[in-house]
């Protein structure tokens, strides 16, 4: 019984492996929601977006800026909810689309911003995988995310759904039929990223010792880059800090040096010559890199990186929840590595009440 | 000669100290620019406001989000300059407040967003050191600010110009002449960060050997967590990573174990019990703690800390701006016990020409 309960996965491979099926409902039960949402926001034509979110949902907030924006051309900004509970002076959204993101909907501070702000006259919108929670209370308009409890502390399905929630949304509002079909294969896009990237500790025995990590996305992908080092902060107990790659040259670049170990989110796409173009920056001072890509044979990436595959074919708008499934799985390794559980993360607990 | 060159300060360490004249300068010089200004954003009545910036200058846009918001009720968000360049798909800013904030006013990325968004109908303003820049000309106003030439990579006097820059023009929009003696007596403020933040070295020699650092801060003082965090990098070559007490409970809080050198950043003001309410955890894991702070004979601070001490009796609003100098000659301490030199970072040039 004792063996079986050590081979028995963790909460968190578990909830990781879960994720196509979690997607493959949402796109089903989710469409009527998200064209309807998307009706109401149109009527509404607001000024501007801002998202009110914390910790893995702020990630995904992170991602609405890009999808909004180079989708629906809509200026997306995030909130500061501390200027509504501790300072208590909240900014004007009066006219703009407010949403706030939670997985659990509980956390008060985002439960403030979207309660003021619909004082105020902004239509409001609650993504939360809890329909019954204050978050979802507060809005106008809720989106839920069908993804099942989730139950270990690092998140994993749920934001995959919040990235797909939001991809749905600027779909429906773009009212772009292709983009519903590329939306309808994310789910084995992503079973196909687990099968490439299970079993990675042997691949990635090398990053083992590493207490420093550098995660680098652009663009759709900044986001990425946020989110895998968040995973790794949670389950290895390192300092990952994430980048952009234009802000990484203006100061950072100067602390990597020999074996620095560097995560490079790079799928196919506008950003992939940016990303690439640091390899040899990297190579020169030595660090460690592996590359999220779906370009495993492009010659800018042969040779200079191990690579955590994904699936050729994801169009970039949407290889932000392959990409970051193999970076869950990069984690995951790591922490399998060190000898770490991570469905117990030291001084963390699931739901965290922040002001 | 030789032994002359080695006790001649830095440019790092010159640039810092230039900052109480170059303050004063800045707000004798550029009071009347700033309400001309003032004058111009409140006849056009902005939706929100966005702001466009890398690197250092990001920081001082994180400041205006607080500032903004809590004396002018303005939403402000940063943009997502790669929808500009990378993706040619920019949002709609018409209607909004555009700036870009630039010490160069070089950066390509930065004059794209912001001549993009004055075709598009915005109000486009300028915040740099060079009025001939290529920032300067894109924009329909411009706010210099009179620092004099920078010479060290890592920026120093520019970044607290910034942030009075900006915070002149939020006291100006307020009108409110209380305001106005706050800030008059920023150069002061500075000057006594100064003194009592010399000969640091001596004091915080405990943190010469860490590898990583956390710099946690909230509100106002969240950029300063972010600036102090790349002063770091930039001088010294370690992993630091800005966080805000909130988000930090979200998860990162896992890494921390016996040592871990951070710093809070914890003036006097509504932000103070929330950060100095993480020492009681902080202590718990024998982390290595300096707190940046004007309350340096508060209990909650007293025997859980090393102080970096501020002068007491500047407002929350400005205190990012003695904080960050305070946090500055900690970066120069941090270099010079690691035999560093911070005029000379690994692999930085001055200006970095991101797309």
């Amino acid at each position: 019984m004792v063996q079986d309960e050590e081979d028995m996965p963790t909460l968190f491979e578990q909830e990781i492996y879960e994720q196509p099926v979690v997607l493959a409902r949402l796109l089903t039960d989710g469409r009527t929601r998200a064209e309807e949402i998307a009706g109401r926001i149109t009527a509404f034509a607001p000024h501007a977006v801002f998202i009110a979110a914390r910790g893995t949902s702020d990630n995904a907030a992170r991602y609405a800026q890009y999808l909004f924006g180079a989708h629906n051309r809509l200026a997306v900004g995030l909130t500061t909810p501390s200027l509504f509970t501790i300072y208590d002076a909240p900014p004007e959204y009066r006219g703009m689309l407010v949403i706030g993101i939670s997985q659990s909907g509980q956390s008060p501070d985002i439960v403030t911003v979207i309660e003021t702000a619909r004082m105020q006259g902004a239509l409001t919108l609650a993504i939360t995988n809890d329909t019954a929670s204050p978050l979802a209370t507060a809005a106008e308009l809720c989106f839920p995310l069908h993804a099942g409890v989730e139950r270990a502390v690092a998140a994993t399905k749920t934001y995959t759904t919040q990235l797909t929630a939001l991809a749905m949304l600027s779909t429906a509002l773009a009212g772009a039929p292709d983009l519903w079909n590329d939306l309808m294969r994310l789910p084995d896009a992503v079973r196909e990223a687990i099968q490439r990237n299970t079993g990675l500790a042997e691949r990635t025995a090398a990053w083992a010792a590493g207490q420093r990590f550098v995660v680098i996305g652009r663009g759709f992908n900044y986001a990425t880059a946020f989110e895998i080092a968040l995973k790794l902060q949670e389950t290895c107990y390192v300092v990952a800090e994430p980048f952009s790659s234009a802000d990484f040259l203006h100061g950072p670049i100067a602390m990597i040096d020999s074996d620095f170990p560097i995560v490079l989110v790079a799928p196919t796409g506008r950003t992939f010559a940016d990303l690439t173009g640091l390899l040899p920056l990297l190579t020169e001072r030595n660090a460690s890199v592996s590359i999220i890509t779906d370009a495993t044979a492009d010659p800018a990436v042969l040779g200079s990186a191990v690579t955590l595959p994904m699936a050729p074919g994801t169009p970039e708008w949407l290889s932000p929840i392959p990409a970051v499934v193999a970076g869950q799985l990069f984690a995951l390794a790591q922490a399998t590595l060190r000898g770490y559980d991570p469905d117990q993360p030291r001084g963390l607990t699931k739901i965290t009440e922040t002001y």
